[in-house]
């Protein structure tokens, strides 16, 4: 029965990609509209092309250094299993094809989608969304491909009389977490380099466009205008598609560890293999039902906006409904122990995961009372603007953080039987939760994905001169992915920390099988005590090491970790500032050098602004990416195993609090503007506009840079962990 | 031998206080300057009684809710002994008299050091500091005056045949933590309702005189202004004084609670004394150090700036040179485990404070780069100086995380004999690594102090009029208050670090109590052992609570401890948005409503001012406070002791990084609008100057609000949870 249901992994893999393959043909068939655009779009296409051309190279080097050491332990020292550079090498792999093939399907779409918004609202939409969908079904469709790819190659190489059956699906499921760190690491880079990229060209953009020069946004006569759009692309597009794709594999990849943990030692082969393939299974129904949800997105051909918000709550609603139907389905069938309560962890998950979406959205629409007293805070000017937004941000973390206690407390209570000291079942649970949280990917991308489709094609009107009517078209469009978005941007953040959880688990097995590498066979614990190491459970582990909070080592690794997640904004808010700055001088220059530009008489050099784009998101991306994977490894050589934990839960705490609070005081300050450009307390132009325009443009870099990569900084640290175990264990000065 | 050492204690407390009472009466002696000058004195004094008077009355009412709870826990359930509600409002009643001695001074001296001013620069800083040494030698001799005081009295009251020797010393010592929480409590209201109070007078008063009608500040054309001067005193003077007297006592308590806990069942008496007093005795030697000290600043009468700042230093530098050998002779003489070692201990804490002070120095200071670079960001608008203040505070968190780091390390590893596993000797050196720290504070207190006075004299000297010279002495002055103010910055944060841990150690001790209470004799282990409740370790607590980093419940703690800092932040920083906003109208009205306000014909109301200041803060501080209190206990009856201990690791790993983060960036606003002051980027009145005006707004309630509260947070989190430990082990929900 297992091994029948297990097809369906690979099955619905092929069938996402086939779809998306689908989607994006139908795209394509669609007008480009006027040559102008058609122009327009190209000059956006090949700025992103060429950008992320540049970003591979240096991501490439990156990669190339990496597997070259990953290579000297695994082959020099035996200090990793011998698949770990491969396995590393295709993870990053698949996850800069993600973002690629996302990327290019929405510099595709942005014309065709500005160009079918001049017939409807309606049409816009479908051409946006089924772009978007592309994305979304790409990314979930390649992610468990590559799974169940290294699934089966892996139960197939390592040969069945090496070890006993329990240890060699335990092995198997680590080594395919490395695959996992591959993808961290391309998308730490993706969404720090795009961050760069955007935020530079969006700052720069407005600074001296709209502030100083008092033109519009996306006007033809800002150099920085094409630089603008192509970070879209790259930043939100590009590095979003890298980012869920790492968010996706993680979860799955560190639940069917945590899977095969929890049975290791127990001969009980059979529940073991059901524990590792129940989360691929969850994901493949779970790409079905957002198969099924982006048909259902389907409108009257006059639809509103209302209709339009209505008929995407359907498909995201629907596919919802359907996973928590589906899973208990799915568990039974499996018969796996204890289904009932497994089957509503995963409901927990997508709880959490849509209270965090709702807190968001209450934070940060302009429809709720705090951006609406964010924007009155204006009056006063700039700087209250700065104070509130900060303290509206840092209060925004209070329900996503209960949520997630509440989630982890539940879901690892009903999965351990109510038993607490049922470690490796509870842990189970967590990342089962967090697989349910992200199951519907394929839905809740593409209605996110869209919003910067929409937002470029607003872009491409806006230059093109296709007038006011096609630009609020494609300003609505925007305005819903906003609202669909912060449900999908609460499941990426929500499932953040749940994996991180599950990772942490994970690193304690990978310690197991550090230390039998070693030869080690027996762990000795306090009191005299010691147990034979395949016997040990998560808990003897802790003791081994001593892992407890009164050991300085552990509070040690907590303080760096914290410490991390804030040296690590700064860094990147400052990458920001300085590209920025850059870029403003060199608006500034052209508006200054090249006469006539402000009378539209003369082009601006587009080409300077997306170079210097490129180059300060290139030069900058690197010395923070590079310290993230540095960190846990200097600190396991300092600390050792109880430093590294520290490491990970201190940046963990304090790294999911901080990317909320940047999150959501960054999309506050951005829709206070807006509430603001809407027409209250003085409309635009005003003293008030102009000091929320302040706000906006502090929040860029946190909403788009700083806040999203701490999400995938808290589990590269954890992956490199997991992948540099064998070193830890091998050696520590303390 | 050791007996008679620990009359040291008492006796340099009482000697400490005479010695204020001196230099109170010494700088009454200075004549006020004109009816003028002294009238404002008198305006800004009553101001600040006033205010004080309400906030006292209000935290009166908060300790008398407290004290019925205590009581009834302790007389009525026996969940407490029943020393705590009286120790606790004693603390309480001296942290708050502190406060007000030292406001009352520095309300009396700042016409007075304007006075001094007009005729020298030399004399205006012997007034000025000679009152800073009052606030210094207040708090620090009130501090030991009562810890010996209650020793003694807890010493003579419980009877010897109650319970074994070391027991009772051990019922001592954290009876006498009580005290620390009556402590920590005031504090807590004195930096919040004094930081929100002086924020807002000072927003209000930059934003709509400085910025809005181009006004200098401290013009008496201002409504603003006295409220501003008033908060200067009920900020920076009255609340760092509650502030430091609960720093120094929770270090000294914690320690001492330490100590007795090292030699708890091993019978050996006379070592566990010599444990208890090690940290009191190097905390009384430190007293006639700072004496030392403070007699050697001296100058020639005709010194200049550079020859001030050297004298200074030299009083600092040669208390701490004296405080380093002194402990060597202390430990030796009392005989005490491993003195050398411990000795070394008080050397590595002196040194955290050090670099943290230094590295602050660098990161705020106008001197060097990061902060000039913060100054040019302002070319490009005040958005590029937010993000550029952000990145900058955020980065500067590395090296004092860093610092505490290897303090906590090589402290723990110094003590313990290089042994991780004696836990409890490593904690007491992390402890007495923290009382070194703050051992000085009697001459490190005084630069800090001295600086708001200087500030007020600055201010009393633009409102008397007296010319451009006398205001730029004070100037001088205060900027010369800054330079050491930093060391005195980082010995307060580094030492919440550190006492913060030294305090979590004394709550398994607390743990130890309550469970014995309740009538527990033995401790079920996991692996089927057990142990005698008296003979267990700080380890063997931590097996019995399984408090390992697996635990979902210490997880739980964690993330909720780190969102207690960010939204304690974020209500205060609100708090002194809301208010700042309300002071910002009623500028505004008077502006426009008072004809001749503004060409000095007509006074403006400032009463009125005085009294938004005082009811904002009033009003704002209860919501933040009280939160701290309960969150720990709710914590506690949800998720027990693991989840209590994750509370409090998660509040002080995050709590501590975002206080440097928002003392730094704010540190570094200020000092970047002041180099622009000094004439670069274009100077006053330029754009820069504009948007580092911004920044320095932002900055007020970072550094003088949210921030240092959140040094208090941590440790009466701590505290509070100490006191509760009776009523966590009796029941939990999980």
């Amino acid at each position: 029965m297992e091994t029948f249901l297990f097809w369906i992994v690979p099955a619905s893999s092929i069938l996402a990609l086939l779809l998306a393959w689908y989607f994006y043909k139908q795209m394509m068939r669609e007008s480009e509209g006027t040559p102008i655009m058609a122009k327009i779009a190209s000059h956006v296409r090949r700025g992103a092309m060429s950008y992320l051309k540049q970003q591979y190279k240096m991501v490439t080097m990156v990669f190339i250094g990496l597997v070259i050491l990953f290579s000297i332990m695994a082959y020099g020292f035996n200090l990793q299993n011998h698949w770990v550079p491969i396995a590393f090498l295709t993870g990053g792999f698949f996850s800069g094809l993600s973002g690629y093939l996302g990327m290019k399907t929405a510099t595709y779409a942005s014309a065709r989608t500005a160009h079918a918004a001049q017939k409807s609202l309606n049409k816009g939409l479908r051409v946006a969304f089924r772009s978007g969908a592309v994305m979304g079904l790409v990314v979930v469709g390649l992610g468990l491909f590559d799974i169940s790819f290294w699934y089966l190659l892996l139960e197939w190489c390592i040969p069945a009389d090496a070890m006993n059956p329990t240890a060699k699906l335990c092995m198997i499921t680590t080594t395919m977490l490395t695959f996992g760190m591959g993808a961290s690491t391309q998308a730490l880079f993706a969404r720090v380099g795009g961050g760069i990229y955007t935020k530079a060209a969006d700052v720069g953009a407005d600074l001296v466009g709209k502030v100083e020069a008092g033109i519009p946004e996306d006007d033809p006569r800002n150099p920085a205008t094409i630089a603008d759009n192509v970070g879209d692309n790259v930043g939100d597009v590009a590095g979003m598609g890298a980012d869920l794709y790492e968010s996706y594999c993680g979860s799955i990849l560190a639940t069917a560890a945590l899977g095969a943990a929890a049975f290791i030692g127990t001969g009980d082969t059979e529940m073991q293999f059901k524990a590792v393939i129940a989360p691929m299974l969850i994901a493949a129904v779970g790409i079905l039902l957002s198969i099924i949800g982006i048909f259902a997105v389907r409108t009257r051909e006059d639809a509103g906006m209302k209709e339009l918000l209505k008929s995407l709550s359907v498909g995201t609603n629907l596919s919802s409904a359907l996973i928590v139907a589906a899973t208990f389905v799915i568990l039974w069938l499996l018969d796996i122990n204890n289904w009932v309560n497994l089957s509503l962890s995963v409901i927990i998950g997508l709880a959490v995961g849509v209270i965090i979406g709702r807190s968001t959205e209450y934070y940060t629409s302009q429809s709720y009372k705090p951006t609406q007293k964010l924007s009155e805070s204006g009056k006063t000017g700039p700087a209250t603007v700065i104070i509130s937004g900060i303290g509206l941000g840092m209060i925004s973390t209070t329900i996503p953080v209960i949520a997630v206690v509440a989630g982890i407390i539940l879901s690892y209570w009903l999965a351990s039987g109510f038993d607490f000291s049922n470690v490796a079942m509870g842990l189970y649970g967590i990342g089962i939760a967090s697989v349910g949280m992200l199951s519907t990917l394929g839905i809740t991308l593409a209605t996110d994905a869209y919003g910067p489709i929409a937002d470029n094609a607003g872009g491409n009107a806006e230059m093109s001169g296709l007038g006011e009517e096609v630009r609020k078209r494609t300003d609505a469009l925007d305005s819903l992915g906003n609202t669909t978005a912060a449900t999908g941007k609460g499941f990426a953040i929500g499932s953040a920390a749940l994996t991180g959880l599950a990772l942490l688990a994970s690193y304690i097995e990978e310690i197991r099988i550090g230390l039998e590498r070693l030869g080690t066979t027996v762990l000795e614990l306090p009191n005299n005590l010691s147990i034979a190491i395949h016997e040990a459970s998560f808990t003897d582990f802790m003791l081994y090491y001593d892992v407890t909070l009164m050991n300085p080592k552990v509070l040690s690794g907590m303080f760096i970790g914290s410490m991390m997640a804030f040296l690590f904004c700064g860094l990147t808010m400052n990458a920001v500032g300085r590209a920025a700055a850059r870029m403003v001088e060199e608006v500034r220059r052209q508006f200054r050098e090249i006469k006539g530009i402000l009378e539209g008489k003369a082009e601006p050099d587009y080409a300077r602004c997306v170079q210097i784009s490129t180059k300060g998101a290139q030069h900058e991306m690197v010395f923070p990416s590079l310290l993230a994977i540095i960190a846990p490894v200097a600190t396991g050589l300092v600390f050792g195993v109880p430093g590294v934990i520290g490491l990970l839960i201190g940046g963990l705490s304090s790294g999911f609090v901080l990317a909320i609070f940047m999150a959501n005081a960054g999309g506050a300050w951005d829709n206070a503007k807006k509430y603001v450009e809407e027409g209250n307390f003085g409309g635009k132009g005003s003293e008030v506009h102009r000091a929320t325009v302040v706000g906006d443009t502090v929040g860029d870099p946190f909403k788009d840079t700083s806040g999203p990569s701490l999400n995938i900084l808290i589990k590269l640290m954890s992956m490199v962990a997991i992948v540099m175990a064998g070193l830890t264990v091998s050696w520590s000065l303390f």
